[in-house]
């Protein structure tokens, strides 16, 4: 495909998205099975290309949690065709019918459900980014141009290729789903400016990266992930509550978005909470990291510096801070906090209350983890996200996100007086 | 005000839009009934800084249309302050409960309307959107940076004031409604550069102002407006229908974004129905503008060319092409359409279907006139404009959609398993 530039595939997309917005439901299913049965026949070759990537990496020294990342075995393989059939069984948001009414002169008007058109996709080297964001695009009755890291490119030519037979097989055109990795820089540039054939583009990875992809696009951009998350633990949080909540929200996976990295301590509270949460999270292996309060009720603290308070460390660290009152806590939160995340655990009904008015975030909670911010865990069944911004959509996305709406007006000849 | 920047304000609209998303609808509805008092009370004020703009816009020779939309007089800022009472007495959309569920542990998901926070604006010289824009941010909770034409800056400055007078006397701070129009070129480049302060950036005016905000700006952009609309006369068009809704279309008023630009007409039915809506557009004053065989069935055709095709003329011009079929007129519409309104003339409902499913626009019609693409035709009851982009809002804008949403999650102590 090298003889091609970035723009003819952008134009090829568009074309074939004229297609996939036709596919029924069933077809798309159909096409989904396919790229599943594909992806389950082709495993040597997803992982003989795999293997490619990893070498490299190796060479590199990119390190022990970016192989991990980028590393297809058969499991990992099976497990990418299980997430395409889970895709497959969504329900289809397209065609759905959100809105609509008769006009008083008899003209009927409805508001359906349709697709994006072309969706976008910048991630880094993931390579089960690159089927899932396909599957789901597909499903949606949208085509997909996607450019993923450079230290997965073999894999994610291998997995794009396989899900292209798989259209094909399905009496799709191949074009539904494109790569521009083999650009490198300019496939990128190409999907940012891409205006009038990429509908919305959606940046996945870092915190730099979707800064990049957000300041430098002119097409339509969902903003999704970084997560500097808060819990608050009020005056009159309970031990137990308290204790487990926060350990939950940092150790059971410290590596996604939905992670707490700053907790905020009520100071009339700090000399029975802050030992007692600090030792269960020491005892799972979290660093602390803290001010001069926390060092005086807990040891082995890390002084805590104004960048621990702006950090979404996503390992096993943690910074924790006794504030005032509940309006430092809340000020603190409007300073630092990325919007995505936070939680107050309190048994006082005006403070949280307050919290869930006033707290500007996606997602805000009262006694609960801040972990069960997730597609999955609020039942929209597949991940596409969580977005951060709010135009569009905001917190987990389900696949009507990847979706737009058109009006239909049927009349009988009215004019407009 | 001209010690601060550009970005001082921008602060201070965060700020306010803090206070502005705390009002109930009550507090909402009084603050406007103040805007539209202190409107009507100070109308010379008002109509005298507009003199200003006039003989300026005069000296500069910027021509009468340009001079008729920057003109107030006292029916017209009568008809701002009622426009505003209308804003007013719209529903508020802010704390409406979009979805929700109880997670099968038991935590209880609230997804409720919430405001932006600060909505900014960018627009040509007419003063009456300064205030429509404040007017309807402000009903749906929000904070407002307004940033008009310099052509009409002292109205505008006046109009601030005002406003800004009366949230005081209403007891909310100022502060919620900024303008940077004295900021010149700075100003709209603060606003288009504003990320973490402008949470959604609308641009009202030509093509021209829309392209560079979108193409320029790293916030959030709902792109509005260019309307390059069409109407196709299938072969089955009725004479009448075809004649009445063309007619309305084009001449009821030519220079809103709803109006039709181009006309499509079936081969088999071109001698039918060529002559017959030519010399009814003929008759209302609409030059026409059309290929060979139009020129062949009318007289006093200007010829089109290639460029009538893609203009938005926004006047008493029109262009009619004749097309083979319904495909020629689908690929026609492709190539050309901003993507805003189109309607076909049709009795065959297959066609009628087809148009539906395939046209990609905000709002696809059969047998009725574009006019009716508007706010205030669909029932929403004021003009937010009309969006032509797919994400977050498509086709008219109500105030639900200068709103966000979040999620409240509220639990009882529940952690991730």
């Amino acid at each position: 495909m090298t003889d091609q530039t970035p723009q003819v595939r952008l134009e090829r997309a568009k074309e074939a998205s004229r297609a996939t917005a036709a596919l029924t439901s069933g077809d798309k299913e159909r096409v989904l099975e396919e790229i599943a049965l594909g992806l389950e026949r082709d495993a040597e070759r997803i992982i003989a290309a795999n293997a490619l990537d990893i070498a490299r990496g190796n060479e590199n020294g990119i390190g022990d949690s970016l192989i991990d990342r980028l590393r297809l075995d058969d499991k990992r393989v099976a497990a990418l065709a299980a997430a395409v059939r889970q895709v497959a069984a969504l329900p289809d948001p397209v065609g759905r019918v959100v809105g609509g009414h008769r006009m008083p002169n008899g003209v009927a008007l409805e508001q359906i459900r349709v697709p994006f058109g072309v969706v976008g996709a910048i991630y880094e080297a993931r390579p089960n980014v690159t089927v899932d964001i396909a599957a789901l695009a597909l499903r949606s009755g949208n085509a997909a141009v996607l450019r993923g890291g450079s230290a997965a490119r073999e894999s994610n030519t291998v997995l794009v290729e396989v899900m292209r037979e798989a259209l094909v097989r399905s009496g799709v055109t191949a074009e539904a789903i494109q790569t521009v990795d083999d650009f490198g820089r300019d496939g990128a540039t190409a999907l940012m400016h891409g205006r009038g054939y990429i509908d919305v583009l959606v940046p996945r990875g870092s915190a730099g990266l979707i800064e990049t992809v957000v300041t430098e696009s002119t097409v339509p951009v969902i903003e999704t992930g970084a997560g500097n998350v808060h819990i608050v633990l009020d005056e009159s949080a309970p031990d137990d509550w308290a204790r487990d909540i926060v350990v939950n929200a940092k150790v059971q996976r410290p590596s996604v978005c939905n992670a707490v990295e700053t907790v905020l301590v009520h100071r009339q509270a700090a000399p029975r909470l802050v030992p007692l949460v600090a030792s269960a999270l020491q005892s799972e292996g979290v660093a602390i990291h803290g001010d001069d309060m926390v060092a005086g009720l807990v040891s082995n603290v890390i002084p805590a510096t104004e960048e621990d308070w702006a950090t979404e460390y996503l390992s096993l660290d943690i910074a924790i801070k006794v504030v005032d009152d509940l309006d430092e806590a809340l000020a603190h939160i409007r300073r630092y906090s990325t919007g995505h995340t936070e939680s107050i655990i309190t048994t006082d009904t005006r403070n949280a209350e307050r919290f869930l008015a006033e707290v500007d975030s996606a997602v805000v909670m009262v006694n609960t983890s801040t972990r069960f911010t997730d597609g999955g865990e609020f039942g929209f069944g597949a991940e596409v996200g969580i977005s951060t911004q709010k135009l569009h959509a905001r917190g987990p996305m389900g696949l009507a996100e990847l979706t737009s709406t058109k009006w239909l007006a049927r009349g009988s000849g009215q004019t407009r007086g």
